[in-house]
């Protein structure tokens, strides 16, 4: 468990928590002196939410450490990203919204271009576009192997991810990127006995799939990392006894957070109203709810100031339906910074708010931003000690000790 | 020792540490937009110290966490209450002024009610009140068993605490409460081998105290539970190498002081001013002295807003008695925080003022409260970091490294 010292802690109620994610919140002035997206963005709503809540700022993996998406979202979730870890093609497959479950084995791949002599000339096949790699994605997705099921899903232009499913596999395979050109791809070797058989059956595929490639010029070839299986979170519900749904549009985040055991609430459309619409349907079964909003961090990586600032004013913008279900306690932030000026992720703390009209000690902030945060009540902390927080201020925790 | 790095740091010197604990002093507004009791209080000099010092806030035990009485002094005093685990039977045993030395083995006690058949029927003996109680403690106090001492006292309606002391005991023995009725208590079983003859030595003496309680309407039984011993607690004198004094009205919390190995100072009264008093006589014998204000976390946990508030202003008015000893350095904080809004302890962070004429860097803060500890110099940070900070400004401490 995240947290061992909670669990004799944890006590029933009623109360319902809702965790607002606006994926790299955090920016950055565009100019000297100037706001940042959030302090230009107008956002009345959350600003009220300031007055009367509590403000802080989080960082998300430690200081200094730019994190990305899955290692900043399993700390929001509590789970130290040093101490769990997600193996990379695991991430990459849930981020495409593959499953992986107990005992699947997931790798990242790149198509590679190979000269006649079987080495590599391009680690990256020229860079193919989407569009010329999905095509080539269709092809892997009829390779078969006797005894095991293999899934492929594209993921960006030269890279997809697959994942085989069977009995008694095991992900201790080594990489068959040799990390050099001129020379061949690395066979899948085990680095445990038991992953044996298994590093067979993926050079099995890979053989098939690599005869389906060859009429390719450029995409011809492959290699296969990160081969990785479930990491055995441990859930939301065993970790917190909580309920636990998940709004997002995107995949990668439906998939983290189903790999801690929350329930991916479906639903139609894409704005934040339609995240939030879908939200109320699901009320009454659950009693915490992820929302996720990606279209600040694209922003953020576009390096659009403005663009990033509209998204935020649309999320304030459709908060009453959220507040209209009265959250026992609705916390606001970010999973980590990225400020359009940079048009990266980046290391600096992010915007944290904490609205729960029963027990919220409020601090004389009166807006919500990057400086009423650093003056917030809640000073800086660890991204990972949202859901304790959480937790208390929803009645959801006995007293430690006498 | 709970700071292993200050052991080889720590110097003699003539200065002088005052840590003042009011009890649950952190509180909330009652109103939305209000002053918190603290704020709302009238505090000239604890004022004038936060001008002259620095401010900060303390978390007892983690985020979130809400702790009970024993854990956050543990915590004050720089020992993690997860790692420093004092049992629930020792603990309500020094509540209530009975010594638990090493080897000695307490439990806490509850009157049940048992019916003809021995099954119990109420499992706090309809809650007796403590004028039908006491009494019946009273006859407890009277039952021997050969070989051993046993010591009861009274705790509160249908509790009580008991410590045997003999040769040999160990507390490895399971609660006699079966957590539920219509079957009898359990008898003392070991779970460790070496616990054996304890575990038969605590059935002896409780069916004597049966038969003692035999014609009792209601309280004509008893369980036993949190057999524990002293916890072994490193000294402040080998923690830190100060002589520690401990200044209380209530049990409890010498209890915890004296676990630590604070030596305990008798005195008459029960003001603020009388406390202050008896410092005052003990300041030559001693060089650190932790001072407990009971009545803020009582008017507290009433609800009594403006009574907590009437508390902390009369502790303010007996202040310029602790300062005309001329401290090096005065710690003000509490435990934990008991808003009156809640009618309890909560899990907020606690205001903390640190007073050091010679070294403090003060902060830009003019007032002592809530929203100014959170804007204070000092931050954020745990209970267990106070220690070291006051021994730093009572220049105890060398250079760490060269």
């Amino acid at each position: 468990m995240p947290f061992d010292y909670l669990i004799p802690l944890l006590r029933e109620s009623s109360s319902r928590i809702i965790l607002l994610v606006m994926d790299g919140l955090g920016g950055l002035p565009i100019e000297p002196g100037g706001p940042t997206e959030l302090e230009s963005a107008r956002t009345p709503l959350m600003d009220r939410l300031a007055a009367e809540g509590v403000l802080g700022q989080v960082t998300p993996i430690r200081p200094g450490i730019t994190p990305g998406s899955g290692p900043a979202h399993l700390a929001l979730f509590g789970y130290d990203p040093l101490e769990y870890e997600i193996g990379r093609g695991v991430l990459e497959a849930v981020g495409v919204g593959l499953n992986v479950g107990l005992g699947d084995i997931a790798a990242r791949g790149n198509f590679c271009t190979l000269d006649k002599d079987g080495n590599i000339s391009d680690r990256r096949a020229g860079r193919i576009s989407s569009t010329e790699a999905v095509p080539l994605v269709e092809r892997l997705k009829k390779v078969e192997v006797p005894g095991v099921a293999t899934e492929v899903r594209h993921v960006k232009e030269y890279r997809f991810a697959v994942v085989m499913r069977g009995e008694n596999l095991h992900p201790e395979i080594h990489d068959t990127d040799p990390q050099s050109t001129g020379v061949p791809p690395l066979p899948a070797t085990a680095h445990s006995p038991a992953a044996e058989p298994t590093a067979e059956l993926f050079n099995q595929w890979i053989a098939k799939a690599n005869q389906v490639l060859s009429d390719q010029p450029q995409a011809n070839g492959m290699t296969l990392r990160g081969f990785s299986t479930d990491p055995r979170l441990p859930t939301f519900k065993d970790s917190y006894g909580l309920k636990a749904a998940a709004i997002s549009v995107y995949p990668m985040y439906k998939g983290v957070a189903s790999l801690v055991g929350m329930q991916v609430v479906d639903f139609g459309g894409e704005t934040p109203g339609d995240e939030f619409t879908a939200l109320a349907k699901a009320w009454d079964d659950y009693n915490f709810f992820f929302i996720h909003i990606k279209k600040t961090d694209s922003k953020g990586e576009d390096g659009d100031f403005e663009g990033k600032a509209k998204i935020i004013e649309s999320v304030d913008q459709a908060l009453p339906q959220l507040l209209d279900l009265q959250p026992d306690v609705l916390l606001i932030t970010g999973d980590h910074s990225t400020p359009a000026r940079m048009k990266t992720h980046s290391w600096h703390p992010v915007p944290f708010l904490l609205w729960a009209p029963a027990t919220a000690r409020p601090d004389d902030q009166i807006a919500f931003g990057e400086r009423a945060c650093g003056h917030g009540g809640l000073g800086e902390f660890p991204s990972m000690n949202t859901l304790p927080l959480a937790l208390a201020h929803a009645g959801r925790l006995e007293k430690f000790g006498a």
